[in-house]
């Protein structure tokens, strides 16, 4: 029994721990480094998708501030939450991937079809870093051509913001992510 | 330790076995009814996302083949497989989701940005229902509104796999989903 009720009690540790030892208001997929620079989110491609906004060069005289498909992503942890409360916890990071258009034509029609990544953008709420932005969000750039860079400093409150307060919840434009609205529900 | 002993080996079951208990070349997400109709796919927007294209109704006479926002997914059993042998395995499961145009111009830019569901796709690769299949694949249809029909049969083989032939692996389109090329590499 002597050896057996410590192994057990380890085991039943495994089994229960992720149930309950969630952090407070902390989400495992946010890392700072020693400076407060945020580290590149790793895995986000297994993220939950929600959205895939598409602004062309073409459409925006050979220039889109955002080119071209935008390939949105909420990380797994803050979006469990936002299924349960209807809100972004602190900690919530969005991911944009950018790529660029590849091809205009398709067998299925005529449209904007993927070519190759070309960004990775980030969103973050976190009111312990960033206090004293509007609803706690800053947002990061991690280069425009994989490798991305390993970690990224917040842009000025300003260059994002500004367009960001038009988005329908808490900064996050929801009115074109029906998977998050449909979330919500 | 006769209490104890029993409480252990069912502890230790569920630790160990999903590390080895999968099926044979199945993938758990993929299901049948009795008369061998697919089921529709549970959890799909947690699935890993592939790619985006969107083919806008005004870009295509007004009736575009595929209306409009195509959010495409595929299931995690067979993208872990994917991943490590650049193959689409038995069993693996392809959603296309629909969404119409919202709105063509935001903060970002122009463009196409989401508006509500408004479809649901499948693909199966599976040699053993599928064999007469091109490349063993077969498409459903589960409707153009949530909730989606519970249930859907094989399309007729020429309505989708004479599109599907120009497709650049395994009659999948990867030549625009950057994601399934990153994670074959």
């Amino acid at each position: 029994v002597k050896k057996i009720v410590p192994l057990l009690a380890i085991l039943t540790a495994i089994v229960v721990t992720p149930l309950w030892a969630a952090p407070r208001s902390k989400n495992p997929h946010l890392k700072f480094d020693a400076k407060g620079n945020v580290l590149r989110p790793e895995g986000y491609r297994k993220w939950i998708f929600v959205g895939a906004p598409v602004t062309p060069n073409d459409m925006n005289g050979g220039k889109a501030a955002f080119p071209e498909v935008h390939h949105v992503y909420i990380d797994p942890y803050s979006f469990s939450i936002y299924e349960r409360t209807g809100e972004f916890p602190q900690g919530t990071m969005l991911v944009k991937e950018l790529t660029s258009i590849g091809t205009k034509k398709a067998t299925s029609g005529a449209g904007y079809f993927s070519g190759e990544f070309q960004g990775l953008e980030l969103a973050v709420k976190d009111a312990e870093h960033f206090a004293n932005e509007p609803g706690s969000w800053a947002y990061f750039s991690f280069g425009t051509k994989p490798p991305y860079a390993n970690e990224a400093k917040a842009h000025p409150t300003a260059s994002c913001n500004g367009c960001h307060t038009v988005a329908d919840q808490d900064y996050v434009f929801t009115q074109y992510y029906p998977v998050l609205r449909a979330a919500k529900k």
